[in-house]
């Protein structure tokens, strides 16, 4: 993507950016299937119903791509982004109002499928903060943002408080996730073996947190 | 306003141009307008007024502009935006406070003028995307944001879920409206006559749904 | 910032941007904590409690500098600014949840802290677009956003309609000292007096307001 990121020996080689570049759009299609739900809980209609696919999913990119002044923007060159929000949302309109039941059944899936989704933006957005040059802080705040921006675009346009300013660990996991990542990029680990190092460990706090219930300490008004 | 639009022998006449300017500033102090009444419905005060009616004025182009990092922003170089959407908002504001019972009767007028704005921002916002050279499915969407986006922030501002995501052929009629520019501009028309024709279309779609009562399907979850 | 205005004789001097920078970081500072409390009041969790601090405190900086083309975004680079609302956000968190009584009698320093942070950020915006070249009434425009869009930002995520759109002398302080500094400009004055002259309006109309109890008038729909 970073035409800077071609001449660099460190960077991530052409198939596992192949690899990345399909987990993308599953994550797309997962974090746009959330939307779509989220969307006919809130009684939208059809157009709602992809407006909301849309922003869950590439609403996050597209903040980062703003704030980093990264011109055009990812899906406006490549439309394959948007057909494939289109397709799920759709399709997720249509099984969801035949068989919520099963969906309800198949929750296990969507979470996999989701904390995927997290690991994946969470790590991209990260590395495309650090290709531009970003300080570690920095590259730390753009990968959360690309990870979580879209779900709380998301909670906002349904009138919701953003679900994870609230509670569970989702945004932190991809903090905890993120930073694993600099700090073995630091001992000198080549970024291919970090990246995916940090998908790990976001995934890992995920699942672990959603099975043993952490949650992040809401401090009290006295 | 895009320099290589004015080499391009199929781009709008100047004549259009001046036309299409005095129509963009006429949409603008509809929605602005619109905008103003929605703050005083929320009980918002004088400031709040002035800043929901920029905010449904010019949130769409604002959007839009920023997604194809197209600066200056169309309304910081021309001032004529700003003040038209000022006195709009302290017009309506005395009107409102005064005669809403004329205003509500006037209520034909406020729709038609309306439907205008929608179908002319609708094609300006997708003829600059198209002129940044965006693909098909990317122009839609960026018209469609250009004419929607206003009234979205709008909502968002005063707590309302988004009216256009629950209900109604809005930006539906806009996505229609474009979808035929496009359609003609590939079957060979000339750019002029697309473009009004795609305006016709979105307004078409608009007034009749709104006589006609259409609504687009809200997928329940079983 | 600028390096045009480095070459502008009328630029202030290094001295005063010096000091500028201090009570910049100090206005953050204030504005950090204040996203804190309100994130706390909206039971948020410790990672909510740090994304309304940071929202607060640079969110309108972040619109300025979008609307404007301005990158790297301030924050970007210097990364100051994060850490000082993280840490702050901490320190609020904890004395909250102590001490919120002790807090509250601590008020009026709030108050006073808070009213330095929307004047500085008015007219550190106001300036910035001045050296950016946009007309007065863009430069009244980016300053008020300055000064007022994180706090309309941490609103809206904690679920209220904004309370400066509702109620009270705050932006509407903010456009009122911006004007006094380009009318003060305009009469030939330097732009370091007309600057902190500027700032001392806006706060003298912000503290009136509150002592006073002025309010905007709430235009009623008839």
């Amino acid at each position: 993507m970073n035409p800077a990121a071609a001449d660099d020996k460190e960077s991530l080689t052409p198939r596992a950016r192949a690899i990345l570049y399909w987990m993308d759009l599953a994550g797309v299609a997962v974090f746009a299937s959330s939307g779509a739900l989220a969307a006919m809980q809130a009684g939208l209609d059809l157009f709602g119903v992809l407006v909301l696919a849309a922003i869950t999913a590439i609403g996050g990119g597209t903040l980062r791509d703003l704030l980093l002044g990264r011109h055009p923007i990812f899906w406006m060159t490549d439309t394959r982004y948007i057909k494939v929000i289109g397709l799920t949302a759709l399709l997720t309109a249509l099984a969801a109002s035949r068989w919520s039941q099963a969906l309800a059944s198949g929750h296990v899936a969507l979470v996999l499928a989701d904390t995927l989704g997290l690991a994946l933006f969470a790590l991209c957005g990260a590395e495309i903060a650090e290709e531009a040059g970003k300080p570690r802080l920095v590259v730390v705040l753009l990968g959360t943002i690309t990870a979580s921006g879209g779900g709380v675009l998301r909670d906002l346009l349904t009138g919701q408080v953003p679900l994870l300013l609230r509670r569970d660990i989702y945004a932190s996991a991809a903090i905890g996730g993120i930073a694993a990542y600099l700090l073995l990029r630091a001992l000198g680990l080549p970024r291919q073996i970090a990246f995916f190092s940090g998908m790990l460990v976001v995934a890992a706090l995920r699942l672990a947190s959603l099975q043993l219930g952490w949650q992040l300490p809401a401090p009290q008004l006295q």
